[in-house]
């Protein structure tokens, strides 16, 4: 049973309301696999689901770009190890790369620090026709900078002109301002948050300790940021409520089984490019003229 | 006498104030230069105030390089022929390239069609420490494209979610938006109009025809444009009228005399900066220990 539009939909936060992460499963949705009785079957369904969503994408992301007059962005937040890489990686396989960029947002560069919060996301806009998917985003600026004060970008609002009332809120001011004018502008703005336990990355930091091949995954500084749980959550919380938006919708997806996360991803962003309603790519009759000349040029050759 | 703070105020389009252009001058400003008696006398004590203005931009530059915490990014809009690129020759003339960027914004590119409207401005703007002059502007697309509207870049907003009042007011908002977050993150804002006459453009256009040397100045596309002087005069007075904010103001500037232009841009520059309220660099006493300790160790070379 394929995951409906409804089934989807209630991920969203809905504009003005509370984002409530802690009412929300990190494991399982409301109407989840129908027909499932066991965790294996749900992940046969699960699994299931994402490939026909990859299948629909490789499809979609083609009418996008045959199109060439909208654009997609994918922002992707989570704590560490909740599945962001694997997810980018399971969804878009199917995608033409050529069409599609991935943006990881690591520690900001000297040349970064020196703008505006926004300026490095902007460069990596998607143009027209295309997708980008951004591995973290300027959503740091008001989670890990939230809870790391001392992160704040040097410089600062300018004296006088009373506007500074609270950094955070007017952060949240201007990321909303930022994506409605993206989408007034023909790009589909779509948010998701992976929702993941506590319980679920101690498991998956003990499998990287464990497992040499997955030495590399482990960072002490991830343990350490580990120990600022509950201030992450209440900085989720707090930009989730303040940034979810009728034109830039966030999504939370449980994270603890990484099937139902990858399905679910898959459909968001399925279901993303068919709301944005693109004609199939059609020709105007002269074109079609154009085509029937050209063949039988090539004919006559 | 020189040009003092309120003058310069008495350009600026008062937020939420029609910007009025009928009314203002294009020749002079009220409290002309004191003391003048013929047209020659002014343009002297304009151009020694221009002088003063050069030397203080100097003085003011280095003191926002060596703080690198601000930026100040300077739009200059105007009709053909109002004296824009002479203007930044003149008044950008003694600062240090090294922290100056000028960009000219022509026809879009492919690329930069391909992305919002805003998208080739955010990558000019200016660093930290840094200077940037916008010779046009992101307002183009609220100019030349609203007396053309057949230049609306392909694709526009998406469809539902109810935002598209009025392409116009949306891009207002929009531009409000993008230069209320410059401002809180540290860049000041100023935008200048070089208020010309029609009279005036056309003796410079013919200036333009006469002498070979400057033939290569005159555009057949400029003289079309100037058949629309009223629409761009419309255009001109709705936009001032909507983004002159307190964070981001409009100062309207009588273009028709050279010498009273640069003068007030140069006042403008100064003021903009001095606004900003930068301290002068300096050392706290460990940085003055370093200091001494260097130079006891090169003297015992």
């Amino acid at each position: 049973m394929k995951l409906d539009k409804a089934t989807i939909e209630e991920l969203v936060v809905r504009p003005g309301k509370p984002a409530a992460l802690d009412a929300r499963s990190t494991a399982s949705i409301k109407v989840d696999w129908l027909g499932a009785t066991k965790a294996k079957k749900r992940k046969e369904l699960a699994e299931e689901d994402l490939r026909g969503f990859v299948d629909e994408l490789e499809a979609s992301q083609e009418r996008l770009w045959a199109n060439g007059t909208h654009a997609l962005l994918v922002v992707l937040q989570a704590m560490d190890a909740a599945g962001k890489d694997g997810t980018i990686k399971h969804v878009m396989s199917g995608v033409n790369p050529q069409g599609c960029d991935v943006t990881a947002f690591k520690q900001p560069s000297a040349e970064e620090l020196g703008h505006d919060f926004l300026w490095r996301a902007a460069k990596a806009l998607p143009a027209r026709g295309r997708i980008a998917i951004f591995n973290r985003s300027y959503y740091e600026e008001v989670l890990v900078v939230r809870v790391h004060p001392e992160l704040l970008a040097r410089g600062g609002p300018l004296p006088g002109k009373g506007l500074a009332k609270n950094v955070w809120q007017d952060r949240y001011e201007d990321i909303n301002a930022f994506e409605r004018h993206l989408h007034r502008n023909g790009t589909r703005v779509v948010k998701i948050f992976l929702h993941v336990s506590k319980e679920e990355q101690k498991r998956r930091f003990l499998d990287r300790l464990d497992d040499p091949a997955k030495y590399w995954k482990f960072s002490a500084a991830d343990l350490a940021e580990r120990g600022h749980w509950d201030d992450y959550m209440a900085a989720y919380e707090q930009a989730l409520t303040a940034t979810s938006s009728a034109w830039a919708p966030w999504y939370v997806v449980p994270a603890d089984h990484k099937y139902t996360l990858r399905a679910l991803v898959g459909g968001i962003v399925v279901h993303s490019i068919n709301e944005m309603d693109l004609p199939a790519p059609r020709l105007a009759p002269e074109g079609l003229e154009t085509l029937a000349r050209a063949k039988k040029e090539l004919l006559a050759e």
